[in-house]
């Protein structure tokens, strides 16, 4: 049997490897049109920024053997050709047309099965000067070693980076933290990460960037770039911004031409469809990766995850149905993570306002917590969020905290079940490993789906940042905030806010209560949120509806960076 | 409605609040026969290392208020009476019966509902010299201060831990690092954490804490305790230990002579028999925490697991069916987490001794990997363990690894879908959030997953580190070490042991397979186990069977202290 394997990043070469152990007399054939293969992709920013001193070791293996063809044919087995561009699939005839790139003549490969792990490439906008020099994407190693090669060179004093998504941000953050350059993002969308966080955690994330003297632009719109040659400005809607470095970083698209011109099925959005057993409409041709959709868990309709994590576990999936076994992925909930400066950000599956988009009637809850026990020396507050359709299915979760493992590990167990449709007290009583130095007895797993269960069965009515800040900046403050900490905490907002601000400390609420003004829209804000919770209980108890909780209290107001 | 609920350290406070809430007009009191109540247990390590530095933080909120009866009063509506001993439940009548532990009178309190919320003890071994001053336990914040004023005061230069466990390893860390107190650890069992993790995981963490100064006597019998008044020396076979502090901590025995006595259900192991919705044989008490049984999702069979945690999302449960709810705790998978000086070991489910202990026949892979991407700079190696029955279905998970979130992130996600009793290929694909700097793309535990599934389909044979160990403690040496590794990393040991070492690098195999002896039990050896499998595979396709996989390789070697 041979297989031909077209593409050697991630996809290509694992999907190679694990056939050729279940079946080590098979042949297989990966091509590239890259002149390096099986790389870290997701390790680019950290070569840019200089963590990884040499691109080298971003296509090493742990014991630092370089990933090259040489490798793969003693190691694997597997034989490696690179500067070999697919042009095109004769399926009738089971023969990829192919052109050396380096001699330009047409080579021809006659496969039994073959993959398609072709990837995807940047989104490459149609803009005025996209062509000129220092115009960047961060794609491919050649691409990383220009960025690189043009900061270390000292040539570079002011950024823009086009796109505020993961890798945006993560450039964004090399470029100011290593080099010290002046970086602006330039995001059309009205934050950060959008489509992945909520507009509160955004802005948290937003927030630390700025403290690190990253600028941004958001709800804005790139009309062009601008320069003698080399890019010198980008032209905005009102404004141009000094730039002798500027990358693109504004989506992939995946790389389907060769499958839709070989008449495969493609989806409207250019990915090539499969089935769980990540074959194409062709049985005899896999494809995984960048270049394909799978299904979303959380929705059950289509998704597109353009993740090396996926890719590796598709690869496998793909080796062993080769080899004739039986294995399947079923798709994927999207769990992401990544580190800005001193936090992380991590989320998996839908956020509040994709789960909007997607139909679902949804709540979200969010917690503020120590990350371990509040009673260790150490710990630091972490923000969760938690996003439960009206049903009490939980449907998502995203956080922010300092930078570590701790946030990704919350995330990664609501991964764990989130394609099994859990309802809220899954969450709940999920089991955590617990001990102080790790974690919480009420870990902000279980208190953060603790939360929105209180939220979904009418206990507490919350308020989000986005929410109190567009009251707080109504000149009408048509409200009243209730502020239920003690008086020391109180005092500085007491006085600051002497018409919009009272405070009854939570555990004098219930002797105090003739103090509640009956004809206010009341706010209850606390440190995190759980005494204004409880606030919110007596109140309502004692026939007080109507006010809101603010969820994550002054914790959330500050890292959100409200001015107040 | 009045709640009595008889305890008030963790479980009981939290019911009694989360009834609170949702219904505030029940009336709730709430007895314990301790001075001080709601503190939490756990961190009691940490208060006696001095970590911690005044009792009261164990028992104060996150907002630093102290969880006295009057903080119960005013912030929770709760009554909370202490030194009350509850004596014995009149159910006919429905009342408690107590003592004043102050004034020695009796009082009686009339209950519409009772919660059973006595915890447990520690284990008292009935040795001579057991009550000698000296000889404490971990058992509540008396003895606790008891332990740090004596360390403190610099009376203790030379302490035993009686017990193996968490609590035992966290006090000899506190005993150990922060006071230089000379510390052993004295276990009946033949490793440290018995039960709770394999042979060769123990094995690396006593490693650890040696390293840290910490002595270990294993398979070794307390017989009792000598001394003038005060202990002086521990007795075991054939050695006496000199001592002027004695740690006991040989596990926890539930508090439910209250509840045997009522004629309540209660099991041959002492704890308490409830049902999903926490109530015991009679509808109207509920009892939760360490004085009750639930179920081990993993087994079926009746479990015990004595952990604040579980107390705590318990006491929700049943805070919120005594308000009238239907909330429902099924069971634990038993997770865990304990942090020793600069390393962490977790788990969730059952180890492999466990699960043979539970009539499974299950193997379990050894995987060493980088906590982050192995080209992210800082990276650590972890090890972890997967428990999988022959049927494909994932048992358990343990490991270790530096200090940090990384591991008890990877636990924790496995034991959010331990309890479904998931197929091997779900931890496969779990999706646990990627990015270089908190994961790998194939992270390590869909790779211990990977791992187990090629154990069980045959494609490669493991040798742990236990049976290396004791091959090569035979002075027969009846076997050939083959290192798979690069010939500069196999060098030192062909020159230390030319009889049973060899070295062809796994990429030159396919070409050296004449080399290979045919006529010698084969170990395959390589850096963390990976070459050493492909190597397997590549022997197994030329016709030599029988080699064994060392699961590890020589990261595992070193980190168990093997002298090698």
């Amino acid at each position: 049997m041979h297989v031909v394997i077209i593409g050697a990043v991630a996809l290509g070469p694992k999907a190679a490897c694990r056939l050729k152990r279940l079946a080590p007399d098979a042949r297989v054939t990966m091509i590239d049109q890259g002149a390096r293969v099986s790389y870290g992709g997701c390790g680019i920013p950290y070569y840019v920024s200089g963590d990884i001193s040499d691109v080298k070791e971003l296509q090493s293996t742990s014991f630092h053997m370089v990933r090259d063809p040489k490798f793969f044919h003693g190691a694997k087995g597997v034989e490696v050709l690179t500067r070999k561009r697919a042009d095109r699939i004769d399926r009738q005839s089971r023969i990829v047309h192919a052109t050396d790139l380096e001699s330009g003549d047409a080579v021809q490969f006659s496969y039994d099965k073959l993959v398609l792990a072709m990837g995807s490439r940047p989104r490459k906008l149609d803009l005025p000067g996209i062509n000129l020099n220092g115009v960047f994407a961060v794609s491919n190693l050649e691409e990383a070693e220009g960025i690189r090669a043009r900061v270390e060179a000292g040539k570079v004093s002011k950024a823009v980076v086009v796109g505020a998504g993961f890798i945006g941000l993560e450039i964004a953050e090399a470029l100011t933290d290593m080099w010290g350059v002046q970086t602006t993002v330039v995001e059309i969308a009205d934050q950060v990460l959008p489509g992945f966080v909520s507009a509160d955690l955004a802005r948290m994330a937003q927030k630390h960037m700025q403290e690190h003297d990253v600028a941004f632009r958001l709800s804005a719109n790139v009309l062009g770039f601008a320069g003698d040659g080399r890019v010198e400005r980008v032209l905005l809607e009102g404004e141009e911004l000094e730039a002798d470095l500027v990358i693109m970083s504004a989506g992939v698209v995946p790389n389907s031409e060769l499958a839709a011109q070989a008449g495969l099925d493609v989806s409207s959005k250019g990915a090539i469809i499969v089935n769980s057993r990540m074959q194409t409409s062709d049985p005899d041709i896999y494809a995984g990766g960048n270049c394909v959709q799978v299904t979303n868990l959380v929705t059950g309709q289509p998704g597109y995850y353009p993740l090396g994590s996926l890719a590796n576990r598709q690869g496998r999936v793909i080796g062993t149905n080769l080899a004739g076994g039986e294995a399947e992925f079923s798709g994927a909930v999207g769990s992401f993570a990544v580190k800005l400066f001193e936090i992380s950000v991590a989320g998996t599956g839908l956020s509040p306002d994709a789960a909007k988009r997607s139909g679902f009637d949804a709540i979200h809850s969010h917690v503020v917590q120590a990350d371990r026990a509040h009673f260790f020396p150490e710990n630091e507050l972490m923000h969760l969020e938690m996003v439960v359709e009206r049903t009490g299915r939980v449907l998502g979760a995203q956080g922010l905290c300092a930078k570590g493992d701790g946030l990704v590990g919350r995330i990664g167990a609501v991964a764990a079940v989130l394609g099994d449709h859990p309802h809220v007290s899954v969450i709940s009583n999920l089991e955590y490993p617990y001990s102080p130095p790790f974690s919480s007895a009420m870990d902000i797993v279980n208190a953060a789906a603790n939360a929105a269960e209180n939220i979904l069965e009418g206990r507490t009515s919350p308020l989000s940042i986005a929410e109190f800040s567009a009251l707080w900046d109504n000149p009408q403050r048509d409200f009243q905030v209730l502020d239920c900490r003690g008086q020391a905490n109180a005092q500085p907002f007491l006085e600051k806010y002497p018409d919009v601000w009272m405070n009854i400390p939570q555990d004098e609420l219930r002797e105090r209560l003739g103090e509640v003004p009956r004809d206010k829209n009341l706010i209850l804000v606390c440190n995190a949120g759980g005494r204004s919770y409880e606030s919110q209980v007596t109140l309502e108890e004692a026939g007080v509806s109507g006010s809101r909780n603010l969820q994550g209290g002054v914790a959330a107001i500050r890292r959100s960076g409200m001015d107040i």
